[in-house]
């Protein structure tokens, strides 16, 4: 039941009681893991740490972190901490190669995951009587699902659409007078786009708001979807480990996304080093989720990379503070003669430059002993006269651009319109070809 | 919570009280139909009918029916009977051709959707601690949550696997220990031989219930799944417009399904002249959903074929009547010749003779004037010898057992395992090539 303008009470628990609450539920799930996993019992010893060492939140730091890979040596139940009678569902992430990703759920699990995505929803203004189309993958994958029931919790219309026929998708837009979208960015982009060739107006639709995750997306694509629909895009993040989406979420200032600091401990650590850094410094995000009953993983290295954000107290009341929205995936960051680029960088630059698309792609490729990138971006139609010169002009901008923010040359190569793969997931941008050599 | 061996108290309601509630709730229906719809209003006057004169259970012949295509008709909102903010969920059935048809839920609607799938699951033996597949599709089909949702309820631990990736499904089943899956009979007939294939005894896994729908199958189906995974084979009946599955299943009994009369006045019709018929008679199934809020449906002709078995109290306890497993569809029947030819017919022959594997086709083909139905069937590896005298002897046996149950002669065309295309979801087995004359 909602609490004014918040879905939970705990949304605006002052700042020093959400902490102490943190360190009791840290020393909580701490105990959780040591007494009913095997593997944490372990790696605890391994490390000398104890339950009990755990005295301030400071503490954390001695804790060991759990990768991917331990989840994947684990497969399918090595991590569960409960009886599997306790289990009500079971959710999948595929990854990029080997053995997926197995998480599991408690009731208790399920009810704190669903308020989390509730709060989410109910923070960037749905409401019973708004219309909410999810339009992302049902099954194994914890989107659907995820977003399905806290929309269900919070009272909306929920079009249980999943993804793919995007032609139907936009009927049922117009039919249902749908005013809310789950999606990924790119696949807003190819709605937008299929609207037009059926000559719809987007802005037409009686669409208010987008909630984009699942892909890293710029500030400048943001501008592009809310002017393309006319609505309030809003960033969303989580993963399967997390339980799924609702572990942050932006609020109507659109300047970062409030981490549930009651369901999260939140730390930034160096990639390399795995030493935790300070407020503002970008490194990788490691979660600790302080409620789950499952599946407690201890200091999860989620390969996102993120920073906190000053503490400030929201304009829109909530204390939880926030992260800046994702800068990339750690694995994605793309080493090119020394220098760090990441996707969402090229993606920034190009969401800037009006004669440019919708959609690019990264091509890395090797020249002898160079590593060179090479940037294909689709143009838009009604920018782009079709003269030699105008095309120079552009391809010139768009070089100078990637130039400045990567510090590093990158060949353009412009493209028509529809030359580029669209996607209904996540998008795919970067084909690094240097393996191949 | 369950109620001894029930999932429900109302599971046992003795049948007057049972009938006493269904006319309680009828007079309801009809009220809360001709208050808020318009479409029900107008045909209820049209037929000279008002809500005071349902003062008997038979008084319902007084009523209007409802078909497919006024759903069709009034798409998407036109037969919802409460405010749009009341909706917390859409689904769609796709049909054959045509507008989809909507349905769409209050929140008391899925409450009670979730509790009669969940008394069907309980009913076949499923508890906390089994492991659920859904197999079948998620999103806007009924099938898939409907289940998911009604597993959870009972504490099973659901893996929302979804349609597809056969090879996948039959990993989590190992992975999982899956002891209870969801499926259509033909995709779980398609599961058995990809385990055959990999070298996995189907009998070998822990699977130790089956639930089947969304297509006819028979009580050999039945003998030939049960045999082959070492379980016991439930038939599961729903639709959409009835809210989805969970309108009638088996019991323990295997003989006949429980539907659910406190929450559907059940009738059979003559499908020509929508003339009610007696116990025992073939006919269509008109359903009349008792407690819906945001579509009620007055005398709904499913289109589906069955009979109302005779009333004597089930060895299982339950009140509520049964009726026969579906023998078709009305729009299913194939009139060959005059005679009235039903797929599951067919389907009921076949499965009956060893030497037929488990899967079919039908074709209908017009020779000069004259029908002609030709059955291809997939022989079985491990009993046809190869040897040309062998298949004379099959393909006259399969004919002479067809022909004595149609009284029809049919075409016979034996074909080797794996010719015949396989189906994730609902099977295609009828090809009627008349129309292309």
């Amino acid at each position: 039941m909602p609490f004014g303008n918040y879905w939970q009470r705990e949304e605006v628990m002052p700042l020093n009681q959400l902490e102490e609450l943190q360190l009791k539920r840290l020393r909580w799930v701490v105990r959780h893991a040591y007494d009913n996993v095997p593997f944490y019992r372990r790696r605890m010893r391994e490390l000398g740490v104890h339950p009990d060492d755990i005295r301030r939140r400071e503490d954390i730091a001695r804790l060991p972190f759990t990768t991917k890979e331990d989840l994947r040596a684990n497969y399918p139940f090595g991590l569960m901490a409960v009886d599997r009678s306790e289990l009500v569902r079971i959710h999948m992430s595929s990854g990029t190669s080997g053995k997926p990703k197995v998480v599991a759920y408690t009731e208790r699990d399920l009810e704190n995951w669903i308020n989390m995505v509730a709060r989410c929803l109910y923070m960037v203004g749905v409401r019973r009587g708004d219309v909410f189309q999810n339009m992302v993958s049902y099954t194994l994958f914890t989107g659907g699902l995820g977003f399905h029931y806290a929309g269900e919790r919070i009272g909306a219309m929920v079009v249980p659409s999943g993804t793919g026929n995007t032609e139907k998708q936009l009927q049922y837009m117009l039919d249902f007078g749908t005013t809310v979208i789950h999606a990924t960015p790119s696949y807003a982009l190819r709605i937008k786009e299929v609207a037009e060739e059926r000559g719809i107006d987007p802005k037409s639709l009686p669409l208010r708001i987008g909630c984009f995750g699942a892909e890293p997306w710029s500030d400048n694509t943001r501008k592009r979807l809310e002017d393309a629909f006319d609505i309030k895009a809003f960033d969303s993040y989580g993963l399967s480990e997390m339980n799924g989406p609702g572990v942050a979420f932006e609020c109507e200032e659109q300047n970062g996304l409030h981490i549930w600091h009651d369901h999260y401990f939140v730390e930034v650590v160096d990639p390399e080093t795995g030493e935790p850094l300070a407020e503002g410094e970008r490194g990788e995000l490691v979660l600790t989720p302080l409620t789950k009953e499952a599946m407690p993983l201890i200091r999860y290295r989620t390969g996102d990379v993120t920073y906190i954000m000053d503490y400030e107290k929201c304009s829109c009341g909530r204390t939880h503070p926030k992260i800046h929205r994702i800068l990339g995936r750690v694995d994605d960051m793309i080493v090119v003669r020394g220098i760090n680029v990441y996707p969402s960088q090229i993606e920034h630059v190009l969401m800037n430059i009006p004669e440019v698309g919708d959609h690019f792609q990264v091509l890395i490729t090797r020249n002898g002993s160079l590593d060179e990138i090479t940037v294909r971006v689709e143009m838009r139609d009604e920018i782009f006269t079709g003269e030699l010169e105008d095309f120079r002009r552009i391809q010139g901008k768009v070089s100078k651009a990637l130039q400045t923010e990567l510090n590093i040359r990158v060949n353009v190569e412009l493209v028509e319109k529809g030359t580029l793969e669209r996607f209904e997931g996540k998008a795919k941008r970067v084909i690094d070809l240097r393996e191949e050599l």
